[in-house]
């Protein structure tokens, strides 16, 4: 970088900055060490590397940037008002306000640019994974040589406390088994929560070696606000190789606020009147002045115009993609809600789950790209497209064999369904294991998501497995999640219209 | 060994063996793989290294194992039936029956011997962390020089299925940093799921690295048939350093059934009356006798002697330590339904939450080893011994903190219950994350165990932190799951009476 350029660059930097603090002081609360100290890694990812348009932030061939800790959002705020994202100076006013664009955590629905609910750690790490999925499925499916029709980044940014959530390991195994070399996790490493120091809790873990024995490749990066060296790893690990990659970011929570940085008490809390003066002005802002951004960082950060002809340029390529392919056009428009299902008489003797194993057979190729699959009970729920095989890492396959890993699975199939092009995206278990699904489960229904939750065994006569299998109290617990709509068919003909329901329910709660 | 002694084991191995298939045959279903695959092992713990009473099996100082592949219990009950616990022949004979002692998967309260319930994957190694928490916490305040009268193992049998759930890595993690060193897992790799070989959904991982990144040591077996190899290794790790031990035994699943060993299908099911003949048969069994048990096999496999004579001594040391430290031994008496809990008037302005920390901190003295701690919201959720420092790797104290690790955290608070000694253990949350410690709570009304969960922030004006954050359909979620007594107070009078109601309320459901 010239001299000039690196002036820009620490410029906008602080600008990000200043909006955080400025943001939790207006509001009086909210977490400002993590959204301060990412500054310039939200600098990199926006300005050198995430290729999307703002003015259509749903454009499914953009990268997906999923800000796992959501806590954060302060800083996904700032960065989407700047570069150019619906989101104005008054909604970053508005920041934690009830009914505002600009929420304590990010939900996805109410901010253009966000690309799902946030908060309740690890559940935006394990739902990239299923974007990632998504987008390795669907490239597949569709891509044709010199049409990349699906062909895009998955950047997640993770915390400690998401990574101490048992939902992340299971997320990151997948990952790796399953070879999701367009996933990158930005890992902010800042060895601080919420009790204290991760001395107490998180201190002894090898996280480099942890995600190396999941098979993913690992950068580090030292100087946190180094966005030369930030850009030149997420350099290193996009050059889409059969891996996912974490990029280790080793931060001082609070920075540059000398107050509380690196300690706990920089992770909640604004920094107060006189502390984010000073800190202001240690940046180089003009401490009088809130929600101040120069003119020529908003030019130099907006990527309205990049956007706008990199999407344009798909879409040319999408017309001649669909010219020459119209057979996989048709395919690539296949609505679930137009897809006629198999009926059955009332007291036919066949079993729901039977009866749902053929219909599930009867979509296969009107919904080409619909895809799921069981946290190892396939056999038992019945939910495989016996058309294709498995996904593996070296050939995508709509049938994912998510392992012994419900959580992430549910999360996963969140991401299907948050990344578009997978109709009704699917996961399955026994009613009983429900509870280990259900924080994602709960998301889905927050997020008004259109997938499919097939559980079966909703008995205490299960039998002889006993009481840890019997799901005595779930259909009630799960008919008390706002939102999520339960149908709990007692025949065949009934699993039909409960298909007939599914198929039709749009997005929203 | 000598000739002979290698006969006996061989004996007992294959006897283990075959009471395995004989259950099997007899209930018509249940899983015989895994059960067959760790016959050797199961020899070698019992016969080795468990220092255990069949005769009192709740002795608070015996070895701990907990079976987490709780569907192989016909491999628990075939070894507590020859190990002389009151389980007889005609108990395995009902195998998988309603009522019987040896149910589908352990059953905590219902089998000798059976130190937890298990069967939902995962539970059973992170309540075996509680259990080393309870003995490291135990041992640190009750032992003085020359009295141990807290000192034993816990070992834990787990499955690729509990591997891949999440709430292992964070019992993983939570163990690693808190320096387990008397916690012993032995992981049955048998490279076989439900759904299939694990190249589906489990082949890319190191386990062996992830044990080591997260502090753990880890020794290897490769013959699961030499049960030479696995006391070495078992002797390897039992030397107590301040790590937690790794134990993979590559098995084969099935072993010694010729026509499913070392595949998906000897998982589940019986191997059928012509396998299950031939099997017996090269284990040197008679093919036509079923649960037939060599005396030489019930004298070699005995543990009544010898438990006897353990406890005994056991018995005198804690008589002697009784003798000396009688104020120690009156705080191992202490009762939580004994211990007056402050009252507030109705009225008082005093949040519920701050009433619960007063209360709390007047029982520290007269429960002085009640202990717990919060997933990394103890300052929210006011849950801390303020007489206390935390339970370090190091240091053992009754402040737990288990970090953004809530299901971990609950499974392990049901592992201090279990333990004994450690009164109304308890975890928190926030209660809208009480979803993420769900299947661990559940498991805790089955068992009814006197343990205390406490949430707090129950309430949609959380405020800014938006609907993720939100517990609207928490409580009656809750007030579902059969066993478990949920008390919502209005204020600090009512939360005086929870206390009262919770520290009152013994064992069961």
């Amino acid at each position: 970088m010239t001299e000039t350029s690196r002036s820009i660059v620490d410029r906008s930097v602080a600008t990000i900055r200043g909006l955080v603090i400025d943001m939790v002081e207006r509001a009086g609360n909210g977490h400002v060490g993590t959204a301060l100290a990412l500054a310039p890694l939200g600098y990199v990812l926006y300005r050198n590397m995430l290729r999307l348009n703002p003015d259509d932030p749903l454009w499914i061939n953009r990268d997906r940037l999923v800000l796992s800790a959501g806590h954060a959002s302060a800083w996904l705020y700032a960065l989407l008002h700047l570069t150019g994202h619906r989101v104005g100076i008054a909604d970053l006013q508005a920041f934690r306000q009830l009914g505002s664009l600009t929420p304590g955590h990010p939900e996805y629905g109410r901010t253009p640019g966000v690309e799902t609910t946030t908060g309740p750690l690890g559940q935006g790490l394990a739902t990239a994974v299923g974007m990632a999925i998504g987008e390795r499925l669907l490239g597949e499916h569709f891509n044709r040589p010199g049409y990349p029709v699906i062909d895009h980044l998955t950047v997640a940014v993770a915390s400690d406390g998401d990574l101490m959530e048992g939902i992340s390991q299971e997320a990151i195994s997948l990952a790796g088994q399953l070879g999701l070399g367009k996933l990158i996790v930005c890992y902010d490493s800042n060895g601080v929560t919420i009790d204290g120091h991760t001395a107490i809790s998180f201190d002894r873990e090898d996280t480099e070696a942890r995600f190396r024995a999941s098979g993913w490749r690992v950068v580090r990066v030292k100087d946190f606000n180094a966005p030369d060296a930030l850009a030149a790893a997420l350099d290193r690990v996009r050059d889409r190789v059969d891996r996912p990659a974490l990029v280790i970011v080793e931060t001082e929570i609070g920075y540059p606020a000398e107050a509380v940085r690196g300690t706990p008490a920089a992770h909640g809390g604004p920094l107060g009147a006189e502390q984010a003066r000073r800190t202001k002005a240690a940046l180089g802002l003009d401490p009088g002045r809130a929600f101040a951004v120069p003119p020529e960082v908003y030019d130099h950060l907006d990527l309205r115009g990049a956007g706008r002809d990199a999407q344009r340029r798909w879409v040319d390529l999408f017309a001649a993609w669909s010219a020459e392919y119209p057979q996989l056009r048709r395919e690539w428009d296949a609505c679930p809600d137009r897809v006629p299902v198999p009926a059955f008489t009332a007291g036919a003797q066949l079993s729901p789950r039977n009866a749902s194993a053929l219909i599930q057979e009867s979509l296969q190729h009107a919904l080409p790209t619909m895809a799921g699959g069981a946290a190892d009970l396939v056999d038992s729920t019945k939910t495989r497209f016996p058309c294709a095989g498995y996904f593996t890492a070296g050939k995508p396959a709509r049938n994912i064999a998510f392992g012994v890993r419900e959580h992430a699975m549910a999360a996963a199939v969140n991401g299907l369904a948050l990344h578009g092009g997978v109709p009704k995206p699917y996961g399955s278990t026994f009613l009983a294991f429900s509870d280990y699904m259900r924080p994602a489960v709960r998301l889905s229904a927050v997020m008004g998501l259109p997938v499919l939750w097939i559980w079966t065994h909703d008995s205490v006569a299960i039998g002889p497995d006993g009481p840890t299998h019997q799901p005595v109290e779930h259909l009630a617990s799960l008919r008390a999640i706002p939102g999520l709509w339960v149908i709990r068919p007692c025949d065949a003909n009934e699993t039909g219209w409960a298909w007939r329901v599914a198929l039709a329910r749009g997005d929203g709660p």
